[in-house]
């Protein structure tokens, strides 16, 4: 048997072919048409069939299909609440894709949830009862496993880690409130804090190799300064190393996860990141089997894998 | 059938006989002797013997005994690691007591744990699946529960949610980091913002009444000046019920909770401390079903009844 995972993002829609093992058999691509749900839900069936027919598979095959989207579900994982890059807003999407498909069960779920549960299946957290996913991108995503499934909140309402307070006070968050994990674990906090290091010290490599340009400054600009040796980059890089290691210290100090698991492109800069987050943490947990922390490794399949999941998680 | 509930403090040992629906039908006390805990053991056991016997029961109407200790258990809910009050470090408690009785089994376990259990059973968690207790002290303790269980941690570590980090980098906390929602939330943290605010400000209630004298000024001072109108510590309460909800967001953009409960002193303060709270929480998360904060309602049976339910929790 083969499962459907349908990975939806702002500008592609991903469909992935996935067997038994959790691999990837195969996999197909379409832009995100910007129409309403109903017409999404006929596109992805019509791309649907086609996968099936270049497989020799026919609807009989399927055990289940799953769709993840960047954006809120209500708690019976049926309505997308809200998607802000798809402009899905009160869509009842799970009844719009299953009315194409009769006897085949359609799963919904967020992406971050998703990604957690790809590490879960063929990941980071194999093996697993207890782990906390966090994805640093232009916001914080993630996920929780809690014995062994998805953690989906005591109320359905999804995890939302990234808005946890850090620094309460500090920051101003895009969430409204102040000090979340989003404000100072992003890729966006770390370009934010080197742009302003960069502005105030005209003698750093982030100046003089940026010309002062704050469009040049990104995250991985700031990490590979640093990594150049740059003093000014340094301390900015060792700043966000230890904010990560006071959120891993959250998770620690609350559910005491076997694995924290990180991804998105900052953690493209490997051990010069984890070998800072682990001896911070290392510092500030003091419990004494503390959660292993990795790098994600689902990378970019990791929404359709997840996706496809949903249905043993269910 | 009945089972007992054994409370260990640093002062008294107390000892409930629990029936059916966890109400505690008769209890007794002992002096905590500081003894080795092969004595305690004995002593506990003698204890247990003649409440049985003032009660015309037998060992065969008991269906478990529980124990619950101020200290942290290790993973397999037998070895006490550490509990500093009552000097067992590395004192297999479980197995000592079990000595006494042949066929009843003997439950460990923390007591922020117990007393978040028997919230469930008996108390402000009645019917829920999820909910967080936070006990505001000397320190900050407390328990969760997941999935209609109480949750000891990933690795069975326990739950240290006073340990989180809420304002990374800020005052220093008992534990030696820095920041913990134990060094802005205990009772202990609102003692010592009420004394540097007293100290700052001569012309104020909180200087006025206590005479500068910091030994008079305690949480409850600061919230009574606060009542009566104190402009100075009206502003330490507030940000410290601002602090609470800070603590509320992060458990709830988290877990997503049902219920929150506040136990320890503090919380006489009512409606006063929890209409702040819950105004802060309101102000602070986007989540449109936020969780219930109220205030624990086991008290001082919390112990007992938590340890009785410790064998329907495994």
């Amino acid at each position: 048997m083969y499962r459907i995972g349908v990975d939806i993002g702002g500008t592609n829609i991903k469909i992935g072919l996935v067997d038994e093992t959790l691999t990837i058999t195969d996999r197909s691509s379409i832009p995100f048409p910007h129409l309403s749900g109903e017409e999404v839900a006929q596109q992805i069936a019509a791309e649907i069939h086609k996968l099936l027919s270049a497989n020799s598979l026919a609807l009989q095959d399927l055990e289940s299909i799953g769709v993840v989207i960047p954006g809120s579900i209500d708690p019976t994982g049926s309505i997308v609440l809200d998607a802000y890059n798809l402009n899905f807003h009160g869509v009842p999407f799970q009844a719009q894709l299953q009315a194409h498909f009769d006897n085949i069960p359609v799963f919904l779920a967020n992406d971050a949830d998703g990604a957690c549960l790809a590490e879960l299946g063929r990941g980071a957290f194999v093996g697993c009862r207890s782990a906390v996913l966090m994805t640093l991108g232009t916001g914080v995503g993630g996920g929780l496993i809690i014995d062994g499934k998805m953690y989906n909140g005591g109320q359905h309402q999804g995890v939302e880690l990234g808005h946890m307070p850090l620094v309460a006070g500090g920051e101003h968050c895009s969430c409204g409130n102040d000090g979340c994990i989003e404000a100072y674990c992003s890729a966006s906090a770390l370009k934010r804090d080197g742009i302003r290091a960069m502005k105030k010290h005209s003698d750093s490599m982030l100046f003089q190799k940026s010309g002062g340009n704050e469009d040049l400054v990104d995250a991985k600009f700031v990490i590979d300064c640093a990594k150049a040796g740059d003093p000014v980059a340094t301390a900015v890089f060792e700043q966000y190393a230890e904010y990560l290691a006071y959120a891993c210290v959250s998770m620690i100090h609350l559910l005491d996860p076997e694995v924290i698991a990180f991804g998105g492109g900052v953690c493209l800069a490997g051990d010069f990141l984890f070998d800072a987050i682990r001896k911070y943490v290392k510092e500030r947990s003091f419990f004494r089997n503390q959660a292993k922390i990795v790098p994600a490794v689902m990378g970019n399949d990791a929404g359709m894998v997840g996706a496809a999941m949903l249905s043993r998680n269910a």
